[in-house]
């Protein structure tokens, strides 16, 4: 396949044509128009041509390789079928020769006077599955294309899949393995399989065209019959947009970076509306940078004090004696633009707006203001509407929330203030390793994808995790994060997921929030791991930059409980994890260290009643083979090997070996008494992912990883 | 419909028929056989008769209301077609009457000496949707019947829903709606419903056959054309079972409630193996026993003993005076059964089997041992292979870990001794108020059915949660769940739901795990809530008996951080919950109390700012307004509102509403600093069912007890 389609022959014919249908005032093409289009794209549809003499006819039947259908074309027939001028199914050259005879021969008894132009050769369709192919522009992600499978039944069952349009041609078979019913295009029950290549030409196809002519707003070949011989389009259709898209403000990649890394490594700091006053933000924001340790300038900016928590205080911005970074307001929002003004004129790149009152609270013409003004001076705005953030690294804390210094790292973001006090209570009550927390609120301008880019290139950050409830531009953000996941992993929780929730989105935010399953696909095809709630995104931040990446697929469960075992290979498989087939002289390697009675296999049953030594050496053995690649531990609660005994044997047999360069994703599961809970801290603290009370949680997160790993390619 | 069929006319003939199939040495039956019991139970299939003149032949086609094929039937002509004997689609009298001639002439004139018996007239299949109905014999449940749509795209979707057999037309019904494509019933883009009344029919009819016919293993009706006009099956296969099934020994409900009174009530225990030696399992459990203040007789039993922890030591059970409730055995497998013999004798009716080396370790025989023994005296058998049993309100605990006193409303079983571990570390760390903990282990005699029937008789359990990797007779859980369901709510974790969880559990326990999508359904037809994994059994146990029962649907949402109240509604959906359509009275009510720009509606979003006053007005407001039926709160931690003044405020509200006889859910997701963590617990203490630093999982708590209010019939 050609990576391109733009310099095709037809694209100045289409350009024309488009161009024409504008101007007429219409948004649909005709069949014939569409028919155009599909020919200059190589889009597919059954052949037809018209033949003037019989030789022609059959040339073109030959042409089109199948039975063919024969009508006569005249002005003067009107109702081609009353005068004997058509004839369906004819195969053969000699059919074909027969019919055209016999077709003009009906016609000139029918209508003597006919002027008779020729007759129309048309490919029939053959009998096939039939499938969709389409393409949307999806508020949020642009030009987005489609595949289903047809038919009324599937229509029901909705299912389909989505890409970002253009596609490769990688994506578009992958396209084909994405729908539920993918088995049906294998073939099933002894039916052959389709054309799988012809039919991801189709969608290739249809996704250039959408690209190159973005006033292009929807295309449907509906149905597309797919056969083992090909796939044709019986029918396109093609509609064009109303107006033109608005163009959002795009900045290169160096800006970006630029910006970022002067908000989150700033040297100089300046708080608007600083306070000496309890209780006021501008205070609250002034402690936490002082009490927090930033080692850079701090300039509280108030034109009513002289001093703000022992520091000299400013009347203006512009008064502050060289560089500022980033200044954080902490003022109505009714003083933002002046204050902003100001910040501009001082050339502070970054403006950090605590305040809400704007567009969340309807007033969007104050936001707007805002964002001209910040345009005007090339300032990025961070919010309004946000608790500010924090960079653990370089003891900034410029929020009002109380501080948070446990470095580490995974970076987190949240558009909610809510959902930002939950990741700094669960970060601490977990010790949770952080790089940085930042709220993003009403995202006037800086969103995740300048997040995404800068934590990218932030070597201490290892993971990102992201609470969204619309994407701005969700072009932009796909195409950051497939640059950084090939580096670390990047989670997001979608709220708004459900039709219920999309409305309360609504009225939350004003956004328009996309059609969740087009989220879902394209957040898959970026490559970012999507958590399905809350606690879940917590979890997997927490987790992953703990993990080591796995080198291969194979999953060893090893247990002291029977019941855990199962619970965690229902877990494995619904995290599409491997539970690893055991050859034979590992099997019997385990077996020397376990009961009898003890169940081979995978999980690796070591019974309840093992003592230490038992756990120790099989979790050993996992780990020095190379041919396993990450350990899901079982443990259960007794007198013989209690908890910490458990925790200290494992975290000093894991830590063993990866002294000796050995790195595989350990998880555990603990059941037992209250004591299983410090255990599992102590586990965490050592690298290996330990939850009590549940199976389901360490399997999890050893899923996230792998579906990481997978999406950047590291595994095999 | 007729609730039976089993004096239905045919009943005799089949019973014949099929004493005939098997002595024939037989499983599979002829499609005459088939069609023949079809008849028998009003099964329908298209019709057909032999027509001995042309009246009969059009009276028949007038009978089968629709187009009829006809065919010669003579010995002596075996290509029918060639002989012209065949004709399809007669619709009208005339047609028919025509059609008979036609193949009388065209028969003689083929072969002028065949003997003519007369002519079949058969109804045509009409065009409609396929359909599956299908009956098969389950390890776990039976009989169970099947109905699904028909079609290849189907059969790789895999959308089919199962029921106990027989099934009432009711349910019948609700098998119509289970399945993932119910609409194509219903009719979709402007095709005909089909006539449910008549698919129910079917459904009914092969499910009382083979409730009728226990040897009859598989129906099948593959397919059944459903049309708006009716149901037929174009199809049907039936195959009997190898050999006969084996009967399970039955109790009768008196009889299990008074063995399983005296086992969770038990006035006198008695311990075999106690010891004084510690590390011992017989010195944990009398030390258990005695430390956990149990009020009647303890005896320990020990031949080489005379006292035992200060008690008087037996050398038998049979020399102990006066009635024992409970053996509790705590001595090496082999020695079981001489002891049970001894335990039998004395007329205990229960034994405690804790010890391991039964059937888990391979030595079925050994345990068969032991049921014989115990059916031989009618002792009741819990175990083997368990960590023993607590029943908190007796201060009984009977087990070798650690005591366990916090009374409460649920009652846990388990069959894992890990998964019991798990469940008394949670408890203990959550203080869920417990009314039992019961190890099952290998299920020998006493299982799920036993303890379910119990459960729902004793008045401190108000929930029951049951972890299992199968059930030895589902039917008889099925029977138990659904008596005890109206009273109080069933959870239930079921391991090995997954291929390869089934395939663990199968090495685990040697019992054959049911498919997992026959478990689904009928855990769900019995009323059952289903947990999706440990942590969610553990959680749902902890949080119903503290909810009371919802009279309606109308769920509100009332939070302080917009964030939280998108993803809220997202987890409303997920759980299947009706977020209120506030009517305008309500909507300017609680207007009343929060800011212009917070969002009316549903989710109710008061905003981030407002001080403990505003929560307390809306959650009164929700709470008194009688149109609302649960509440979902969802704080947001800020300086003006700190956590523990929102708990101590909102759980006064619902205090003060439930003296006023108000009962209402609450449940409340707490987003904020660590400590929510403490306002959680005051607030769950309280009869609020209160999270930290998840939207999902307070939601799920409630949507389990609104499946559990569905189920029970207490739902208007």
């Amino acid at each position: 396949m050609a990576d391109t389609l733009t310099d095709t022959p037809g694209h100045d014919e289409i350009r024309a044509l488009l161009d024409a249908v504008r101007a007429e005032g219409r948004t649909a093409l005709t069949a014939p128009e569409g028919k155009l289009i599909a020919d200059a794209y190589g889009i597919a549809t059954p052949g037809e041509a018209l033949a003037h003499d019989v030789d022609e006819a059959v040339a073109y039947a030959d042409r089109f390789d199948g039975p063919v259908v024969l009508k006569i074309v005249s002005p003067d027939i009107l109702h081609k079928t009353d005068a004997g001028g058509v004839l369906v199914g004819l195969k053969t050259a000699k059919e074909v020769r027969g019919g055209f005879h016999t077709i003009i021969s009906n016609a000139k008894q029918y209508a003597p006077d006919a002027r008779i132009e020729g007759i129309q050769v048309q490919q029939m369709l053959p009998p096939g599955q039939e499938v969709i192919v389409g393409a949307v522009t999806d508020p949020t992600f642009g030009k987005v294309v489609a595949f289903g499978l047809g038919g009324v039944l599937v229509e029901v069952l909705k299912d389909v899949t989505f890409r970002l349009a253009p596609v490769t041609g990688d994506e578009a078979f992958s396209m084909l393995d994405s729908i539920d019913a993918a088995e049906i295009l294998r073939g099933v029950r002894g039916a052959p399989a389709v054309d799988r290549w012809a039919l991801a030409e189709q969608i290739r196809r249809v996704s250039q065209l959408v690209t190159d002519f973005p006033e292009i707003a929807e295309v449907d070949l509906n149905p597309v019959i797919a056969t083992p011989e090909g796939a044709l389009a019986a029918d396109i259709r093609v509609i064009l947009a109303d107006g033109a898209p608005v163009e959002r403000q795009k900045f290169s990649r160096e800006e970006i970076l630029t910006a970022m890394t002067r908000l989150m490594k700033p040297s100089a700091v300046a708080v608007i509306g600083a306070s000496n006053e309890e209780g006021k933000i501008g205070n609250s924001v002034m402690r936490n940078l002082v009490d927090g340790g930033f080692a850079g300038d701090i300039f509280p900016v108030n034109p009513k004090s002289d001093d703000i928590l022992g520091l000299k205080a400013y009347r203006s911005v512009t008064d502050i004696p060289g560089d500022v970074d980033v200044a954080v307001f902490a003022i109505p929002a009714k003083f933002v633009p002046a204050a902003l003004e100001e910040v501009g004129r001082k050339g502070i790149p970054n403006a950090v707006l605590i305040p809400s009152g704007f567009a969340e609270t309807g007033d969007q013409p104050l936001q707007d203001k805002v964002v001209a003004i910040a345009r005007e001076y090339g300032v990025r705005v961070l919010g309004p509407n946000i608790y500010g953030y924090y960079s653990t690294w370089q003891d900034l804390c410029a929020t009002f929330c109380t501080p948070y210094d446990v470095k580490g790292g995974v970076a987190l973001t949240s558009q909610s203030g809510g959902i930002g006090m939950a990741i700094l209570g669960f970060a601490r009550t977990t010790k949770t390793g952080v790089s940085a927390i930042v709220g993003l609120g009403n995202k006037s301008d800086v969103d995740e994808d300048d997040l995404l880019t800068y934590f990218g290139e932030d070597d201490n950050t290892t993971c990102i995790a992201m609470h969204l409830e619309d994407l701005k531009d969700g072009r932009a953000f796909v195409e950051a994060a497939r640059e950084v996941v090939k580096k670390k992993p990047i989670v997001v929780l979608k709220a708004g997921r459900t039709s219920a929730g999309a409305r309360a989105a609504g009225s939350h935010t004003g956004a328009l929030a996309g059609d969740d399953k087009v989220y879902d696909d394209i957040l898959r095809q970026a490559g970012v791991i999507r958590a399905p709630g809350l606690k879940d995104m917590l979890e997997y931040a927490r987790a992953l930059p703990v993990l080591p990446t796995p080198q291969g697929d194979n999953v060893v469960i090893i247990t002291g409980a029977g019941g855990s075992g199962v619970l965690l290979s229902d877990a494995c498989v619904d995290n599409g994890l491997t539970l690893m087939e055991i050859p034979p002289d590992l099997d019997a390697a385990f077996m020397r260290y376990i009961p009898p009675f003890g169940a081979a296999g995978n999980p690796i049953d070591i019974t309840g009643g093992e003592p230490p030594s038992t756990y120790e050496a099989t979790i050993r053995l996992g780990l020095e083979d190379p041919r396993v690649h990450a350990l899901i531990l079982g443990y259960w609660h007794t007198i013989v090997t209690p908890p910490m005994v458990f925790a200290e044997l494992a975290a000093r047999v894991v830590a063993e070996a990866r002294a000796k360069g050995i790195h595989k994703p350990v998880v555990a599961s603990l059941a037992g008494d209250t004591e299983v809970e410090a255990a599992c801290a102590y586990l965490f603290e050592r690298g290996v992912v330990a939850y009590p009370y549940t199976t389901e949680q360490p399997v999890a997160a050893l899923g996230a990883k792998y579906r990481w790993a997978r999406a950047a390619g590291l595994l095999p």
